[in-house]
C-alpha cells in the first residue's frame, strides 16, 4: 500500500519537513458533532458503537466530511483490552468507563492472560481495516490503546477518576502483584497495537490518562518502564513505511526528558505545558503533538485563532509539531470553532515551515 | 511575644539549621481522627465548627494531642474570603465546599467588595488568638488562604473539582472581568492574612489548588502574579520575629523556578515532584515542604517509614526541608500510620542534620 496522499501528520511525527503544521483533535469523533449522536443512538449505546465496525467507521469519518483534518482516528475506547479479559465494560450515562467486575483477589491477577486480539478484539480489527479502506489513502489512521498503567487503574478501582486508594496500595503494599498485572497489560497491548498496524493503522499511540497521578520514581517504575517495553516490542514499519508511536501522559510535563527516551518518536503534552519549553527539553529526540486548553474551543473563532497562534509561536520555526487539543474536545464545543481552529493552524502555520 | 519552645519549622521555612526535620500534615485535623468527628457531630455541621473559635481550638488541638508534630494550623477552611463576600459557602454531605450564588452577571463582579476581615471574618481572627494562646508557644501556628484564582475558581464555578469551563471562558473572553475579580481577591487576601498574623499566626500558606489546571501562560498571567502581589503585601515579621509565607499550587511541579521568584519563602509540593530534583531547580531561593503521597498512609508502618525514607534522601542533607504530604491527609488514613510517620521523620532525619 502506498503513502496517504496527505502525509503531513506522518511526516511531522518523524520529524520531516512539512508545508504547514498538520491538526487533528483528541475525540475528534464525539458528542460536540450531532451527526455522531444520532449514530451512537442508531447503535444502542458507546460500547455497541464500539463494537461495530461500519458504524464505527461511519462516526471515525464524519469530522473528516466536516473539516480537513489531517489524521483520522480509529473509533475505539481505551479500556478494550480489560474487557476482552473478561472485566466486563459498562458506561453508566453521564459518568465515565466501569468494570462490571474489577480485580480484588490475588487468584484473579494470577489468572490474567494476556489478550489474543485476533481472537477477542476482532471487532476493533474489523473496525481498523474497514475505516482504512474508507479513507482511501487520502490521510493517514491512528490506532491506540490504554497505556499499562491506566489500564490498571481500570482494572484494580473499576472506573477513572478516584483518587486511586485501591491501586495505591497494592502499589506501595504489594509491588508484585502491580507488576504481574502490568506485564500481562503490557504484552496485551503490544499484541493488540501490532494487529491494529497490520489491519490498517498508519501510526499508534499510547494513552497514559493517569500516570501523571503517580509519583515521580513510581511513574518510572509502573508507567514509563511499561511503555518502553511497549515502544520496544511494536512493528516499526508496515508495507515497507515507517508507523510512528506516540506517548501521552497526562500530567506528565515534569517528566519529559525521562519520557523522550522511551522509544517513542513523538510525545503528546496536555495544555500545562509549555511547548517551547518542551521543546527546549526534548531536543530532537522526539516531535511533539498539542496543546492547546480544550476549553478554547467553548469560546469563539476570534479566541480560537488567537490561542492558536499562541500555540504554534510557542512551537516556533521548523518540523516535529503535530497541533492537537492538550486533552480530548469538550462536548459543549461549538463545531464551527474546531473548523476555524483547523482554518488557523493551517494558514498561521506556514510561515513557520519556511 | 517569644519564639516557640520547638520553632524548628519556623527555622526550616527560613532554610535556617534544625537538629531534624520538622514534620505536620495537611488537614492533620480532620476526619481520620474519631476525636474530630465527635466535636463536628456536636458543632453540627464542617461550617459551624469553623465558626465557633471555641470548637476550632479544640480540633486544632486534637492531633498534637496524639503526635509530636512540630506546626499547627488554623482550623479554617480555604474559602472564607467568598463566604464573607456574600456568596453563601455549605458542604453537601459527601461532596466538596459550593456556593449557593455563584457569579454569574457582570454587575456581581463589578460590586464585589474588597473583604475587611475585623468586620466580616471576626470569627477565623478569634480563633487565631484563641488557638495560639492555647498552644502556650509550645509550637508555632499556620495561618492560610485560598490564592486568588483558586478563590475565583470556586467563586464562578460555584464548586471544585470541575472541568474549569466557566472560569476558562472567561479567561479566554473577558480577562478584563476575572482580572476585576482576582484583584479584589488578592487585597483580600492580603488583608486577611495580615489580620491572622496579627491574631497570632506565626506562618502563613496560600493554597493555590487549582492554578496547576491552567496553561503555563494563563497560570503566570492568573495565578502566579496575584500570589506575587500577596507575597510583597504580606507582613514580614510580628512581634519582631520573621513570618514566613509558603506557597502551594498543586500540580505546579513544572512552574517551580517562577514559582521560587513570587516572594514566598517556602513552597510545598505535591508527590509528583521529584524533591530532590525540586531543589536542584530553586537553588537557595525558597525551601521546600512536602511531599509524600497521600495514599502511603493507607497502608501499614513499615511502608510508611519506607517511603518517608525515600522523600528524606531525596532532598538529602542539609536545611530548608518541612516534611508534609503532597496533599492532605485521607480520610481513610489510619491515625497509628500518621504517628509512624511523625516517628519516622523524626528518627530518620537526623542524619541529614549532622
Amino acid at each position: 500500500m502506498s503513502a496517504p496522499k496527505n502525509d503531513t501528520f506522518l511526516r511531522a511525527l518523524l520529524r520531516q519537513p512539512t508545508p504547514y503544521t498538520p491538526i487533528w483533535i483528541m475525540r475528534q469523533a464525539g458528542r460536540y458533532l450531532s451527526e455522531y449522536n444520532e449514530t451512537r443512538k442508531q447503535a444502542g449505546s458507546f460500547l455497541e458503537l464500539c463494537k461495530n465496525p461500519h458504524l464505527a467507521t461511519e462516526v471515525t469519518l464524519q469530522p473528516l466530511a466536516r473539516f480537513p483534518l489531517d489524521a483520522a482516528i480509529l473509533f475505539s475506547d481505551i479500556l478494550t483490552i480489560p474487557d476482552a479479559m473478561g472485566l466486563g465494560l459498562y458506561f453508566a450515562e453521564g459518568e465515565g468507563p466501569r468494570f462490571e467486575r474489577p480485580l480484588r483477589e490475588e487468584w484473579e491477577i494470577r489468572n490474567l492472560d494476556v489478550v489474543d486480539p485476533d481472537a477477542h478484539l476482532r471487532y476493533v480489527l474489523d473496525a481498523a481495516s474497514q475505516i482504512r479502506k474508507a479513507l482511501d489513502n487520502e490521510i493517514p489512521l491512528i490506532g491506540f490503546s490504554g497505556s499499562p498503567y491506566t489500564l490498571a487503574c481500570y482494572m484494580i478501582e473499576g472506573r477513572g477518576g478516584t483518587e486511586f486508594h485501591e491501586i495505591k496500595r497494592m502499589l506501595y503494599e504489594r509491588p508484585d502483584l502491580l507488576h504481574s498485572i502490568l506485564d500481562v497489560n503490557a504484552r496485551s497491548v503490544v499484541a493488540y497495537l501490532n494487529a491494529q498496524i497490520e489491519a490498517g493503522a498508519q501510526a499508534v499511540m499510547i494513552f497514559d490518562s493517569w500516570g501523571g497521578n503517580l509519583s515521580a520514581a513510581a511513574f518510572r517504575e509502573f508507567s514509563l518502564a511499561y511503555m518502553e517495553r511497549i515502544c520496544a516490542g511494536l512493528k516499526k514499519e508496515q508495507d515497507g513505511h515507517a508507523v510512528p508511536c506516540v506517548v501521552f501522559t497526562k500530567g506528565g510535563g515534569q517528566w519529559l526528558e525521562s519520557l523522550a527516551a522511551c522509544g517513542a518518536d513523538a510525545l503528546s503534552v496536555d495544555w500545562t505545558t509549555d511547548l517551547g519549553d518542551a521543546r527546549r527539553r526534548v531536543g530532537d529526540r522526539v516531535a511533539l503533538q498539542g496543546n492547546l486548553d480544550p476549553a478554547v474551543l467553548l469560546t469563539n473563532p476570534e479566541v480560537v485563532e488567537r490561542e492558536a497562534s499562541k500555540v504554534l509561536a510557542s512551537f516556533g520555526k521548523g518540523n516535529g509539531h503535530v497541533f492537537n487539543l492538550g486533552h480530548g474536545v469538550s462536548r459543549f464545543t461549538p463545531p464551527e470553532n474546531v473548523g476555524a481552529l483547523v482554518d488557523a493552524v493551517h494558514r498561521l502555520s506556514l510561515p513557520y515551515h519556511q
